[in-house]
């Protein structure tokens, strides 16, 4: 294959590692570099990405940047958000969420400019080759895929050092960068590697970068309202706001307040267990938040189908499938049943803890206290329930009789 | 039927409600009344029932007093955590999961003593009328059932007052009873009613009769160490103790440190929305920890497996089905998979906050970190994800070739 | 109730036990009737239902007849088709897909009429009731039903001729009437009763109503051609038809090649098994079709979630939860799926067999022998195969070296 | 690796390319060959490979031969056929039910022998290579793995061939030997390539090596009687036999009246579709007598739980994880339903066509035709269906009257 590309598209971050990876296929293929810079809310400067770039010789048309923070909320987050969706029950999918978009955008920038490959600087082993390239192909069939990481016998710490020397790439540390693998967007920042390794270790305090210890947080909660419409916020305290810009704002809300922390253990999907960190503080009180809105306006057997197909979906987003016929029609699934979640919701931040606090809908609470109190109402009629629940024991009753015990 | 039943068994709890249901069963039926009254937990005086019980004119031998704590905790909570069961994404299920056992315990008693009927004093629009007559059928199909709440016409509490005024039945309140509606057990102490009844308002702080507001909690965080066997908690810091002992000193802790308040609106069996506020405090730090040691313990496959088929079997226990085929099919699925599930999690317990920070198993640990970091290991050769990946996407692959856009 | 009702529609067949029902409502409820009859292909003369209604006192602007064949087999059955619905392992579901289109055009006419309640005559024990009255509430809630089954004592054969006579409802047998409880429309006929009480009796070949026997069907075969557009058939030997008239059509082919019938015991919603004896012969050979067209069309894990899910959507529709948020939702996901099904399937037919012989679709075609024999083509590499399996038996290798066995 | 291998077991058949790969693994490997060959009832004679096999250079006592019929049905066709499983609507599971058994004895040898390493004649396009190889490293997952066809060059028959005669192995064509690709057991016969490849062709009728065809078949049927016990067959016409006995006693009855036959297009594990003819004559039967006598013995709620599993668990076995925690929780759920499904099932067999027209239990019938009938019974009150469908509709009801449409 080393020969026959002509023109690659590289996800670049601007850091050491994709910066050996610029250089290594420039040195190994042969062939024209062009990288992406995608700002997916990681909070690092893109200048940066642009300058490093030039320095190591791409040519400033072959520069790619893109502002997809909006898109990324809107298009990603938010649809995933209508489903609940938590991995192994636990996990937000913060990294998992945000491949689909930046591998979709790189296969158009490679269908544009003719070229002929993409590559990126996920390693062997993890679950971000795999989005990626599920990516990819999904987009454009045809794409080759180089995956340094695959390739290469760079595979050490040392290695890629020397081989950084050797190709003059400054190596030189970012002042306060951290010392662990990790992954950022407007969604969340997860932590891998080092003391992690040993998942009977705690986290060191000093590990997490964005959400205060609830340790630490104000001794003062915080009483916020969240608005849906059609199961997507749209509003934060009554401010209407673009979608990044809510996510934004509830990140703010959530790091300040001790929120959105976690810990586990979870099973990759190419086979291992790994050890991860996260901070999720707005998709944290986002979730809460939903819940509770489509607990007072969606159906029953709605919610029960729902919450059945959760884990189903969400492994399909861990897994790198968002762009697959099955998610998609799960997704069809999911936005059918959200057409009456509106209303808001309060919830009251405070050390970590997220509380549901009220919630109402003007138009489509299914909710009514009449209905729920022992007391007499318009549509329930108590004596009903005696037939519901004979009926419902007559699969039992005839078994009973039939001698069968449970 | 009025006149057909000889001998009633009730399910006594020695208040208000079910001591007119005892007057009630003696003056409408002209039958034997029994009484029993179980131990599950829930914090009452067994004796005062029993005096109660006798004051209403029952005699010595038919009042039946069972201390089921041991058998509630080891035979029906614990199953139901290896399950990691969850209602609705929010509800721990305390409630339902004790009711299949006092039906069961009172079928039995009416076996036992030949009685043709069964009665309890659960209302007629909640749930927990059809997880009791559910239970008595299928112990005992040919049992009669009287639900005084959906036959009698004192359905306010004016009436119910009324009633108990001319019958003599002593209505001075407890000192200190809670006016909402409760239900309380070893796992957990519900609350309905009043102010509760608007989902838009937030509960008041002294409805909360069991946890520390995470606001009181202590200031310093406390660290314990849970010890599990195949899938059932053993030890708290590495003290062996009996089911029952364990949950009570973990529902110590978790109250002690503002742990499992919930507030929610749920779906009922009987098919409207109600408002619930919950205390599960052991509860909550249990399945916290259950989930940590499953997530190095138990194979990716089967914790997946799990998920998808939790939200089913949460609501078969809400719904009253424990015993029933589904449910003990259910069961067995997932106590196959529990046999390896052995180890110790440690969790720091701080303001409502239960967060997982080590977690091992000296035998059954399936996490390596070798595995999973991107350098070189015995199991992983990282060429093999290129393969992997692109087998995985073949589909794709060959859709896209056909023209499908994604 | 009885003095409330003014105005009901009741579903009139035209039979004699409709025609009771239609005297007793008058009698018993004092109210205006008004009658709808409904041609969903029953077979039927819908002008004797007429006459029948008016000799009973029915006037003429209270008589409704609809056509709904069409209706009932494009936004009915050909939707449920895309599904593979099939209830048990077995049934087709003709009969419960029937239901919810009469209750909603009922419902209809009730609101359009001004009238306050409906009635039908499906019994007390069945789930007919369960179809209708599920229907009626969906689409008027305020409705008020009348279920005269459940209600009178007419509850022996003996008693309804005695209360027919008494009333001067003609009870003279239709000449060749089945003496079976049958239900028949588009889809096809059932039958219950009788010999088939005892599920260890064979039904009786006269029973059969539409079906040759296989023993009797043409000793040649027939080959056919069927079309599918995004799942639905259009043509038949190539030949457009409208929806109602390709399954006339189809009808007419199996019923001659002794296809489609069916014997059973099945669960009801109710609780308990019925023996059910049933002839579908144009939905026997459209399910096998439409598999066998999206077995070259629809992707494997689209295939996979489907099958999945069927026996869900199959239940919901034997309930009675047509018009229900989750029938809706999985109807979306299934009709998201379908929009490449498009392609021919060849059929032969043989005394009861149906076979596919051919499919292919011009443009949507997955299926590509290059592919799946085991020389090389342009997608797959066959090395690839040996990073695929190694990846997914990866947690099994590392359970394996942990001591596990399997 | 090829220098490290010592020994290797071969899954060797005796045919042409398994003795290539015999040939080829002694020259390429300088290992020492040991060969398995088992009998699953494929119908050729074991003597022949033994022959073949010391004529190729292999020891006697290298040479291992087993008889696995029996283990074969009794322990993976009788499991398997407890859970109805069908892949994809169609598929009977044949090929993919023997695999798991193959690969565990043949790693047992291994084992046993102390060979390093196995290997098989598998394509590397197909199912059956992951089959066998997941099988392999469950059991053993140390062992080295050939694979000879994702390896070699000879990936054409010209080459094959040459490579034959090159290395002085016999070509010569068995007399009557099929020229399609096939694989076969006890339970089935599969088909692949030659005409097959185009989807739309119809497979010829002299490639069907075991059924009559339904047009040759007697135009007599044979009415046959099943018993079951605990789910599993284990009489046919009131004789007691063997599993493997009873298995293949039905698979000459099936065979007999041209049951069986099946020519679809399925999804293989590795991505792409292929198509597939098969015969399962048992099978067939077995399938449609084990939903009979569920269909009386089984309870409503574990006959849908099973349904709704069962596409899960026959893609398990599709996908080779026969040996897996998932399958093996699966089958503990499946299993536990099958205690009382015990009874006869009587079939009528007739060109093509198996139809049930008779069953009954003893015992275990759930099934009461006073049940079911309209008339009055001593477990169901018709009154009570009333609270059953109000109660049902009661969210339809809520949703409606807040307006909103289905």
């Amino acid at each position: 294959m080393k020969n026959q590309i002509k023109k690659v598209v590289l996800a670049y971050s601007g850091g050491l590692d994709t910066s050996i990876i610029l250089k290594w296929l420039q040195d190994e293929y042969k062939c024209e570099v062009l990288t992406f810079t995608a700002d997916i809310g990681q909070g690092e400067e893109l200048e940066s990405a642009k300058k490093k770039a030039l320095s190591l010789g791409i040519k400033e048309e072959n520069i790619f940047i893109k502002d997809l923070r909006e898109e990324f909320v809107r298009d990603y987050v938010f649809p995933m958000f209508r489903a609940n969706a938590i991995y192994e029950g636990e996990y937000l999918l913060g990294t998992s969420i945000a491949r689909p978009l930046i591998a979709k955008t790189q296969a158009q920038i490679a269908i544009q400019t003719g070229a002929d490959a993409v590559s990126h600087g996920a390693t062997g082993k993890g679950n971000d080759q795999v989005r990626f390239e599920l990516g990819y192909l999904a987009f454009n069939p045809d794409l080759k895929i180089i995956a340094p990481w695959r390739e290469w016998d760079l595979n050490s710490r040392e290695k890629l050092l020397a081989y950084a020397k050797k190709h003059k790439i400054d190596i030189s540390k970012k002042k306060g960068k951290s010392p662990y693998s990790m992954d950022a967007n407007l969604l969340h920042i997860s932590y891998e590697g080092l003391v992690l390794e040993n998942p009977a270790n705690p986290p060191e305090e000093d590990m997490w970068r964005w959400t205060k210890s609830p340790k630490n947080a104000p001794d003062e909660s915080e009483i916020i309202t969240l608005e849906f419409q059609k199961g997507d916020l749209i509003k934060i305290n009554d401010k209407k706001l673009s979608a990044s810009k809510l996510l934004e704002k509830l990140n703010e809300l959530g790091a300040k307040h001790g929120i959105g922390r976690l810990d586990i253990v979870e099973n990759r999907f190419v086979g291992m267990k790994s050890r991860g960190c996260y901070e999720t503080p707005g998709g944290t009180i986002l979730l809460k938040a939903h819940r509770a809105i489509e607990s007072i306006t969606l159906d029953k057997e709605a919610t029960h189908l729902k919450d059945e197909l959760m884990p189903k979906y969400a492994k399909l987003i861990y897994n790198g499938f968002w762009f697959s016929p099955e998610r998609i029609m799960l997704q069809a699934l999911i936005d059918e049943s959200q057409k009456y979640v509106n209303g808001k919701v309060k919830l009251e931040l405070y050390k970590g803890n997220v509380s549901v606090i009220g919630r109402e809908s003007a138009k489509d609470s299914l909710f009514n206290a009449a209905y729920s109190t022992f007391e007499e109402d318009e549509v329930y009629n108590q004596k009903d329930a005696a037939g519901f629940i004979k009926l419902n024991a007559l699969r039992l009753i005839i078994a009973g009789k039939n001698g069968r015990k449970f």
